[in-house]
């Protein structure tokens, strides 16, 4: 179908099976304006209570002692990793082969930091203690993705986290830890996000995700870290006169959704086990650890998804635009967030979309 | 002066001798708000007519085929700079010893892509075809900064221009233009910005300097050149999910300001008539070649900007509230450029507040 009818078609929808209501840039700009006060300035290259009262914030939910908002986590963590090389005197840095920097950065931590990414464990599954523990050469740095997006949101135990960063902290290796989704994990680790995080020495955690923010990244640690960061920040180009759209918007993310994490990794668990009843459909994890899972779906992929767009133009009900291929011809995947939109949707009305998406892709 | 009450001061001022009236984040993001419409959906990535249509727009203004906007000129400018020297397959770039690259980005050009800066002419006076001659080695490119803004937006004449240009394309060397205030050109040269891009291989332009934007850049170039600068925006973090406030915000400066250039050049030559008539202000250079200038204050530095801020304090008139030391004790510079908010105030008034100035600085 054409994107621009697929577009249109998503127009007319009021309900959403995947995050929060979305906003057009009026409305987000609008309710941006609604939210901040005529007595709130303007940042300018990273100074202005603006920016540095929502940095201390966020170093204070994630106890540490400085933080530093940047425009992207992109940029965030090959920063955190560059210093981390720089201070261990190697440049090999070790990670999941899933990574966000071995899959979504073009291999900017190469090109631009001249760092060397050693890869350990196995794509499909979370990195083991095992795993970092066939490492023979020195490692700068750890970076665990708390969850991991790639593979559905998948946790480590809580033993096996502080098992393996142990096991680095004795070996001299610095932890960073990708949290674009930390704000998901609380209700699977019943700690808190100071507690979490206290098992890495740098922390990056992002704002338009779970939190609705326009776009915009923090990266936390110790303030001689943060202080080193903030030199690489300009280097990036990242150091931007105003960043207030996205701190703002990053402000009033956190305070609309993070009180509500909890009930939104409630609706993934119930939602997976009302979807995961039906014969086509699996999920990975199963049950979902944060709120977020994959879905795996059986059938033919194109008519899966003409079926869903039908579906949404009759009832207003959007489900999915596509779906992504496995190496199985009649198997494909949907990654599912849950949000403030999901909350609408009673678990069984959406297993019963999904029957009927089924039903007509036969 | 505590900053707050210097803040505080200007709060209460309601006419500025500096560029634009400025807004406050609420009063911007209501703006653009109202700027925009219900029908324009977000970017993503770079995807979306918000942002692809306005890099057509630009790119059309300069007159080459192909842009793309990044979060800012920082970017912009390396990764230019990078492709051109890897193109060249050597990593000497020259540039004007007062180049934005070479002070102000802590030396990113070459901690992240281990470039090396060739420093060309004088750091006072503008860039000639002389001191290109003396560099010896193969340049990959030549950086040339319209205007100059580090010695008060000076510009080369034309022909000046045109025999610079064509003395490095005659030995293959890349023109990169630094068009940070390419927008303050026009009248000055009389010809368009089209014409005057003609001269560069790839051309950098910004949107929250003249233009009153919130952030963000452009890179123009070859429709090639561009694809290649999307892949290293990626590996600087600077592919945001979103950057539509800044593209938006762009926009709405580029609506708003830019037929109003000439009128800002002609009031910064007035301006800068009346101002040199006082025995203590020099101004630089003399008549101003755009809309910017600086002026060479003589006297007391704490004296004057006392004087300036209780000026004020009691007409609501913002003229300075810092100035900057030069080697001579009694010899400081401030930065004055003319937009929206100096064209409110008659030239025989703003001249007559600094003669008060210095009568209470005595």
């Amino acid at each position: 179908m054409d994107p621009q009818a697929i577009m249109q078609i998503r127009r007319n929808c009021t309900r959403f099976l995947n995050g929060h209501y979305r906003q057009t840039p009026q409305q987000a700009l609008a309710s941006l304006a609604a939210y901040t006060t005529p007595d709130i300035d303007a940042d300018m290259y990273g100074a202005g209570a603006v920016i540095t009262d929502f940095e201390r914030d966020v170093a204070q939910i994630l106890g540490k002692e400085a933080a530093v908002f940047m425009p992207s986590g992109t940029m965030c963590q090959q920063i955190a990793l560059r210093i981390h090389a720089e201070r261990a005197g190697t440049n090999r840095v070790g990670f999941h082969p899933l990574c966000h920097l071995e899959i979504h950065e073009q291999q900017g931590y190469q090109e631009l930091h001249h760092l060397r990414g050693v890869l350990i464990g196995d794509p499909m599954h979370l990195m083991t203690l095992a795993n970092l523990q066939t490492v023979a050469e020195p490692l700068a740095a750890l970076l665990i993705e708390l969850p991991q997006r790639e593979i559905g949101g998948q946790l480590p135990a809580w033993e096996d986290l502080v098992a393996l960063t142990a096991y680095a902290r004795a070996h001299g290796i610095a932890l960073h830890m990708d949290g674009a989704r930390l704000w998901q994990c609380n209700s699977f680790y019943g700690h808190g996000y100071e507690e979490i995080a206290a098992l890495f020495d740098t922390v990056y955690v992002s704002f338009y995700k779970d939190l609705g923010g326009i776009a915009g990244a923090i990266l936390a640690g110790s303030a001689d870290f943060i202080a080193r960061a903030r030199v690489w920040q300009r280097r990036h180009g990242g150091n931007l006169v105003q960043l207030y759209p996205y701190v703002l918007a990053a402000g009033k993310g956190l305070t609309e959704h993070l009180a509500r994490m909890p009930a939104y990794y409630d609706k993934a668990r119930s939602l997976a086990a009302a979807l995961a009843a039906l014969p086509q459909i699996s999920i990975v994890p199963d049950p979902p650890q944060t709120n977020m899972m994959h879905m795996y779906l059986r059938g033919d992929r194109e008519r899966l998804v003409v079926a869903a767009l039908g579906i949404a133009q009759e009832t207003g009900t959007w489900l999915f635009p596509a779906l992504r291929p496995t190496s199985l011809p009649d198997l494909h995947t949907l990654e599912l967030t849950v949000g403030a939109a999901t909350l609408d949707l009673p678990d069984a009305e959406i297993a019963d979309l999904f029957r009927q998406v089924f039903a007509r892709a036969e």
